[in-house]
């Protein structure tokens, strides 16, 4: 099945205890794709680039099947740019700079062969945008979207109609108590599914994840990981690793082929966190995964 | 099978956004028994209390079948009392007052009944004490302890010497951290099985609990909570509910046991927030605990 994805590509400079990277390859959209990569679905790319875009990131996303037919690459613009670190604190970025350059322009288009894409992905831009591809797309079998603390601050009616319209939130657990102003998680979660999505996922960083409908409850720990090199882009692989799961099953209405692409995003993310960027992605193996993933299982099992 | 206890008994006065109590029932000896006594195994209590402790609780004590032959009742004496809140956060408290009363000249001395005991619980005391209850016993097959920050601020010596004679620390997750020096958690677990115990156990609160031995890891989540009433107790319940299932099934060296005294600590932990003191164990049914234990499982399966 194929999986559309909606989001932003990046240059990100990034600073952890373990080094520094400068202008690698980062984005919402880059991280989910190359993670939904190891699954047996093809991704459709929607996003924008300036033409500093090194022609060695495109290669790479084509290496991994990735359709790019949906990246829009703008001449005389240049590429969103992000800078932050994790010094003090791996669970959370501080930003050093946002250049959006030309994704501040962004407005998506899909091309008329993805309008029929049946898994769809928003990724984390604001929620007008997220609405935009809403109205281009046609017939899809499942709608999941993210968002940031950001659009709460200051896109919050676009982003309760984004939800109004969407299957599946993914949301980090900061967020989801800043979207709802409740402190206690399960609430949190609970009040989400009244705004429209008939199921949410809550992704809480070393202590794992929960997924909540009106009647199944999922909580899985995080894999255990002794070192996190750089946390950059583990919300997004998550996503990926979910998404590109479920699409291969086919079944989005199943708790447990749910259940295991929450495994599956579990495992991609901390492959992710292993190595600054994407670079742990590229020489990753479908059985690497599938070893964590009995790993985990065998980990939660009692 | 048999399980000893040696910790406090206190009377907790309680501020949470809920209400406050004054004088109530409370101590990690007593949330511990009463948790372990939901199971078939006998507690063995050792602790000191003043003559001002209200004979309802000896009367709740015994009704959960607890062998009180260890209480010491001293004349003249006052019963350990703390004071305490969780307004701004509930998951850590602000202590208001600390009377050690008789608490503070505690020397735990065990009935000669007791000493034969095979399951022993070193609950959260001076590790000098705990030292003094390890000279004691004779023939134990499992020695579990707790401890607290306290004493890895003023006692270390004699806290890491306790930890060379046990088989399993259980131990929230700050606390980890603070006694290995180590910010991740995995790192923290490990450095601890270097100090002498077979097993660490990591309470996390909300975000559930670790296990690592040096082969094996598990992980299992919080049952999920809409709200907590009065986290007071939850980590004593926790090892009470862990405890008392490994001693009924009497194999203290299985993974699977340990794995499943594990969800049941965490289910009676999980009742004993839903109000005040012991108040929620009053009237909790074995039934209650296998149901909620049963949903446990199911939340973590994939």
């Amino acid at each position: 099945m194929s999986i559309l994805v909606v989001g932003s590509v990046a240059l990100d400079t990034v600073e952890t205890p373990n080094g520094k990277v400068v202008d690698s390859l980062g984005g919402s959209a880059t991280y989910f794709s190359v993670a939904a990569s190891f699954f047996p679905s093809t991704i459709r790319f929607v996003g924008a680039v300036g033409d500093d875009f090194p022609k060695e990131h495109i290669d790479f996303l084509k290496s991994r099947g990735v359709d790019l037919d949906g990246l829009d690459q703008i001449r005389g613009g240049k590429t969103f740019r992000w800078g932050g670190s994790y010094i003090d604190d791996l669970n959370s970025a501080q930003t050093h700079f946002t250049e959006l350059n030309v994704f501040g322009h962004f407005t998506p288009k899909l091309p008329d062969s993805y309008r029929d894409t049946p898994y769809v992905f928003l990724a984390n831009i604001n929620p007008e945008l997220q609405l935009e591809v809403l109205k281009q797309v046609r017939r899809s079998k499942l709608v999941v979207c993210d968002t940031m603390n950001l659009w709460i601050d200051i896109s919050k009616p676009a982003l309760m109609e984004t939800l109004r319209q969407v299957d599946i939130l993914i949301i980090n657990d900061g967020e989801a108590k800043q979207l709802t102003q409740e402190s206690n998680l399960i609430k949190a979660g609970r009040q989400i599914l009244t705004y429209g999505p008939s199921r949410v996922v809550i992704k809480k960083g070393e202590h794992g994840a929960l997924s909540l409908t009106e009647s199944d409850f999922f909580a899985l720990p995080a894999y255990p990981l002794a070192s996190v090199f750089d946390p950059t882009g583990a919300g997004d692989s998550f996503a990926g690793g979910f998404m590109g799961h479920l699409a291969s099953t086919d079944q989005p209405e199943s708790e447990e082929a749910i259940r295991q692409a929450i495994g599956y995003g579990t495992v991609v993310a901390s492959f992710n966190v292993e190595d600054f960027s994407l670079n742990r992605q590229r020489n990753l193996t479908t059985f690497e995964i599938e070893e964590r993933y009995e790993q985990l299982r065998k980990m939660v099992d009692f």
